[in-house]
């Protein structure tokens, strides 16, 4: 094989690796394997599991897939799952096809797109609900950072209610070095403040726009407000000073549709 | 005092205590009278209670506004507080001024609005933060039975983020009855349904609309349906269903604002 094969196939292997997501838990398992037109690449087992109805379930409709199913040594599947403490001695890799990493989302950038951003969002809750959001939206996609906030799990999954299956969600390391490509590309990139004094209903993007979402309690980090060239906030009644950050991201997600 | 002066008296007094909500729990109440300009009408601690740090905070602001501060049973507590497993022998009666009952709107009903009205929503989550995001959008109000869902508790106090004491709320014994009243006085009375074929886009009321959102599993039950004379959803990509009845709540509450 010449280099130039071998960095293809590379390349090939790289990009369906990309689009895995890995669940765990028997119950988050069951019910992903259970959703319409679910691809699994791999179910692993670890192999002091006792025999249980939901486990032939789950192995049935693998088999039926004609997936693989590796068995682990208990620890081994812990550092599949990475969540030794809810993994219940069962993960998935799931094939997403609505899943990617912000390097292949940047090499395709469509002309005009909104995507959610989130910067430190903590509470699991919060998260599946945004991710709900923005698959029944319809826009872009979501942007979440692999670190610095809550992460997919079993309470994520059931939060958003079966979509996080059907979320265009887009990962990065480092949600800073993606929203500063982003912005050289000449996406908009907003900060949701509500000391803002520009509201949403009078900014409408010509091109690409990123709404960040700061964490529940401080809001958009420093670093990332420096690099946002719009804070926006929505006007707020009654001197309530804040809104749930899961409504923020629904009212921009839905925005144009309603 | 002639039958007119009593009967005026007794509209007085009724008028005021429809404006009382009681909230119980040591934390809970301590966050209440926190609340910049909140008012305290009586303050009702068990005789039981041992000397607590927090006590303490509570009796000086209420001694402070000058509010009746009685002391009960454990027992009769419970029957003010209405919830003895909570209240941690404590609960006070604020005076709400955005808290009234359904027969006092009707009476001076404006123009124009637009209210959220739930129909047996049970999840305390939900309720807190349709709450929180009715306050902060500014519309007339929230219709919120006393029966067949999730009433202000704790819980819904914690996840309106003080919102509560600053929502509009509107209290009705019987969700059917009331919007069979406000139906009669011209209101748009509308179902949020996923099943519905008109968008919300596409609806745009002249007058009174009241926007029912039904319960997180089963939807606007069927009697409430039947009385709507508008069916609406909100459109939705990617095969999701449905959304988190707080988001479509909020959506609806603030989609002439964004």
């Amino acid at each position: 094989m010449t280099n130039k094969q071998d960095s293809d196939a590379y390349k090939q292997k790289r990009k369906f690796f990309d689009k895995l997501l890995t669940i765990y838990g028997r119950k988050p398992v069951q019910e992903a394997l259970q959703q319409p037109g679910i691809e699994i690449h791999r179910l692993h087992l670890a192999d002091s599991n006792k025999p249980a109805a939901v486990l032939d379930e789950i192995i049935c409709i693998a088999e039926r897939q004609g997936a693989e199913i590796c068995y682990h040594s208990k620890q081994a599947l812990s550092r599949i799952s990475k969540n030794a403490k809810q993994d219940q001695g069962i993960a998935v890799d799931l094939i997403l096809h609505g899943y990617q990493q912000a390097d292949a989302f940047l090499q395709n950038l469509p002309r005009q797109f909104e995507l959610i951003a989130l910067d430190g969002i903590t509470n699991p809750q919060n998260l599946g609900m945004i991710i709900r959001s923005v698959a029944a939206s319809g826009i872009a996609g979501l942007l979440l950072p692999t670190k610095g906030g809550a992460q997919i799990d079993p309470l994520v999954i059931k939060a958003s209610a079966g979509a996080l299956f059907r979320c265009p969600i887009i990962r990065c390391d480092n949600l800073h070095d993606t929203l500063s490509q982003l912005k050289a590309k000449g996406a908009q990139i907003c900060a949701l403040s509500s000391h803002a004094t520009t509201s949403v209903k009078d900014f409408n993007p010509q091109g690409a726009a990123i709404y960040v979402m700061g964490n529940e309690t401080h809001g958009v980090s420093d670093d990332i407000a420096k690099l946002c060239n719009q804070h926006l906030k929505i006007p707020m009644s009654n001197g309530v000073e804040s809104l749930n950050v899961a409504v923020t991201a629904s009212l921009l997600a839905f925005r144009s549709q309603i």
